[in-house]
């Protein structure tokens, strides 16, 4: 566990500063032969960039993905997918506000305690820019498994959240408006209100809901292994996660044991689903659904006390992109990641 | 990952079914020299077992460990540490009721499912029973890291909860009542509504928060294996678990950034604390809190639609133990499974 | 890597000190559903025991093993399968001469170094009695594998070796001698051997040859996990081993390319092996053959120069149990660890 | 365990094809704080590349590293340090003659088998171009542990060896002549005799010798992943390894334990070095040495009966690189295997 790994057969590791020569990683695992759609892959890469549209980030970002091995006349083939993403213009910027000061809420502090030494330019490391090469690593992911269907989308922003069950939405609306939402008038006001958060230079969390279907029976390894448990490992490792929760969730530990066991029709599914898709740790052949709550980002267009390496408290305006609502573009972050702990699990159990 | 290990460096491997011989694992990789309490681990045994108040299950369980290795002249040798806690009076129940049917809301079909076989003999090794043997490799961590002190509690039973931080709590308090609860008036009113579910026969889900404190700064290892991210995955590997925040959490999905930043002060803690002890996946030396979400148990006392194995649709009874809210019992799990986390990273991060 | 577990999907965990109260192991990933041969296992266990002949140990070790889950009606279920073998007789005898005194050639020095505590009984943990554990596990990986057939036997005592190659042997009279050489002739010069050693007081070392037959195409992980190097792997862990050499091994390496390569037949079989069953890591569906070194016991029954832990040099007699040639025993060791190797492959690669 | 990584806390994944665009690995857990010497690594490249003397391939390959992560002003950061290593002029060739056939005692066949797709271009990821990335690694292990020398060097071609202990070699010497031979005598004689061997259009195999000093005691992880076991994993890891031994070797099945056994100085050391430095899995202070067994390349430059895709036997001559000798090309890549294996002992062992 040097911690830049995630999954047992189908395996990703990335490395890649926000400011170095290039981010990437090797994805292990992949099943061989299977014939890659690189368009589909770079439309992932799109849906995460920066400055894909009015309400997140400006900052420009290609994230053109270079593939280095494991394919072969546009097959895989069995071998480590080797890739790259190289960091394009973020080369010349200007770090002298940051180099010195730990960022409220940033790991600037923990970083530099921990390891001695901290790569200032931009947030390093801890830069969600890492997630770029996790959305490469899912959509490889999604292609091994093309009968299982996942769909993330933005349920909440601050407090204006959807209020209807999945099972009444229209998944193929998601990309029909920048907060992705498929609630068109629930997306609205979220448009609305982060376009005012922005102006006030503020940022403002919300929730993603991921939804998985067509998924068999059998996924998952008790007792540690569990398949809710990886995939709320799986969330909880991207950047401003705070919580997970699936089926009824938090919900569920108000309610009573009559009101929610799930009955079995007589082909094994069940009536209701508030288990969300999974018992003991197993799949059950029903919807798996969660909901991933993301913090505010850190980083607002506000002055902000700050410490300094010296042990002062200094001002620190807050410069250069800002992101007022990540939320939209942790939408594909999600669905790769639930793609990777699928696509580990249908290797582990052997259901291919 | 076959399944029944936790950890890299501080592991535990279980294994047992709730009505089989025994109940066991090996914990390895504990540091040498530990001058073990045995009776410490037998509380923490006693916390969790069957048959502790008026309010849990009445089964009758004794559940004594036996070490068989790992363990010289009353201390730890830095070799496996082999125990087994025996099951003694499972054996004569009968499963009649169980055998042919899948009992809604518990993991009978998915096993059937998954392995092809199933062993009918309560939960088998879905059973919660299992987490006997994770109290004793939490007791065990929790003597291995002395300094650090970890103390879980219930927050809240259905609707009830504690409308306090937890900074307000006297955390002695926590035994002072059968249902772990800090608070007393919240403690009263818990109590007299699980009697009630009780009476109906029905059960009732709850939240177990977690307050760990003393920790040093920089546990944890971005990117993937980030420390609220293992956390996680040990709190959703619990029986009944369907959510998991830690810090600010799903309310923090409805912050903004102004609000929600903890700005420093100029050692380095933290004027708030909406993080929880974590910054990027690494701890920053304040409070760790987070909060577990158990849904209510299965087995009800009440009649119930359920699936037996030809595909009838059958009416079940619940029958013998009764658990009208595992909450309380699971307060001991939930440190334990905190504290082997955080025994992992001291090895890792080697802080000790 | 806490260093106690073996394997990824098909995995051993052994824990017991050769004079605790027990040894045992969990076995985590063996297949469902399959319906174990007690006697089978138990015959394992002997083939392994102290006191078997008069050639080996006379240690008094009955080694019985004890299942206590993971099984249910006979059958493997897929849960962990734990279960401890009881020290018997270990238990009363005399460590004084060992307590304060670090063996030639035995781990005590680096053990106490290592751990800055030592379980003086016998070798505690580094003691061989721990291959028991092994046994077990290799005597059900067999079981899962039925098609597979391992054998192994002694190929040399000291300077008397078997000079045919295996192909001109047979396997069935491998247990109609004490050594477990199936070479008559060898076997009674090795035999008569041995018993001179033993009348020295002395020890011998051997070799022992495995050769494993019927393996499908395809098992093994290039790069880093091929399967010579986990089969080297798996035989380097055993106790005395100190070289392990597979196909034409180091007389391969006297060998030209054109004297070396195995041209191939037109159904993909070769028509020499000097491969050894493997290419590029992965088995070509020819026999995989192998040989493993052991250095002769440490303990012997003549006085020897001793390091106290006072930093002097004191006599030591050898007491008790001589083992003058621990090859022997150590046959059914070696194909418990490669019955192992092969079944995690068998479940990685999904050949089942 | 999915192939194409090695090491637990330091850990290495490589990936790249012999023709693909690009070779490349990340290294996961090295040390923060660490002054590269990039001309170190070049230079540990250039022992390792061919074409560099008379005696090896003469294929002309640049291997320069391009370090993209994990680095900031000169010095490692503790994130992971990912690298490439470009194929420059490898695209061009012909593989008319490799594309149908599968070339004796290669991997083709079994890589065809197992994953039903074969990049023909050279040997594809079974090429041993593959260990570039691992001499990568072993030269940032290296830094990451000044005060251990490490020292590999040729002990035999064919028939020819040295026939002095490693003690009586100058160390100094190995890069003294182009078969890495450190004694002159031997040296001569064997480039002389590869310098045939080529003329002859074939191979030759041969064995390294490596001796690590300078080791702390308390490096290994009894039982499964003793110091030794872990050493011989990752030496028959690399391509053409058909044994391993160490300390006493196979030699060591042949002697008396009166013999074998290293007895003990007041100090800790010992008299004799039987044991190579390793007792129990543990090291104990002293040298450790061993030696690694490499079979001829599987190339020749000779006609071969060779078996074609459609099941016909054809003739097949050589073409391209001859590489009549790997062995002095592996010493670079044995001693990078080995610097890995300690700096992950180093981390498991907190000895920094």
């Amino acid at each position: 566990m040097a911690g830049n790994s995630f999954g047992t057969l189908f395996r990703i590791t990335t490395f890649g500063e926000s400011h170095g020569e290039a981010l990437g990683g090797i994805i292990d695992g992949c099943l061989p032969g299977i014939e890659l759609d690189f368009e589909k892959i770079q439309y992932e890469m799109s849906r995460r960039k920066p400055g894909q549209s009015a309400i997140v980030t400006q900052r420009k970002e290609n994230d053109e993905v270079q593939f280095l091995s494991g394919i072969f006349e546009g097959k895989t083939t069995g071998t480590p997918i080797g890739f790259i993403i190289p960091n394009t213009n973020q080369k010349s910027e200007d770090y002298s506000h940051i180099k010195d000061n730990y960022r409220p809420s940033h790991a600037d502090y923990v970083y530099e305690k921990k390891y001695g030494i901290r790569d200032y330019r931009g947030g390093g490391r801890s830069s969600a820019r890492e997630t770029a090469s996790r959305v490469v690593g899912g959509a490889i992911a999604k292609q091994m498994l093309p009968e299982i269907k996942i769909n993330a989308f933005v349920s909440s922003v601050g407090d204006i959240f959807i209020d209807k069950p999945y099972q009444d939405l229209d998944f193929s609306k998601i990309e029909s408006n920048p907060v992705r939402c498929p609630d068109e008038k629930s997306a609205a006001k979220m448009e609305a209100y982060i376009k005012e958060i922005r102006k006030q230079g503020d940022t403002i969390g919300g929730t993603v809901t991921c939804v998985i279907q067509n998924v068999p029976v059998g996924l998952g390894e008790p007792v540690f292994d569990k398949l809710h448990a990886e995939l709320g490992k799986a969330m909880l490792s991207i950047n401003a996660v705070k919580g997970f929760e699936y089926g009824s969730g938090f919900c569920g530990a108000k309610m009573k044991g009559s009101e929610h066991n799930d009955l079995h029709n007589t082909d094994g599914t069940t009536q209701s689903n508030l288990s969300g898709g999974i018992q003991g740790g197993i799949s059950n052949g029903m919807d798996i659904y969660f909901r991933v709550a993301f913090k505010p980002v850190a980083t607002i267009m506000q002055e902000q006390e700050t410490l300094d390496n010296q042990g002062n408290i200094v001002a620190m305006q807050g410069k250069g992109r800002h992101d007022p609502c990540v939320v939209p573009r942790a939408v594909p972050i999600v669905e790769a990641m639930a793609a990777m702990v699928l696509a580990d699990y249908f290797l582990l159990n052997k259901i291919y």
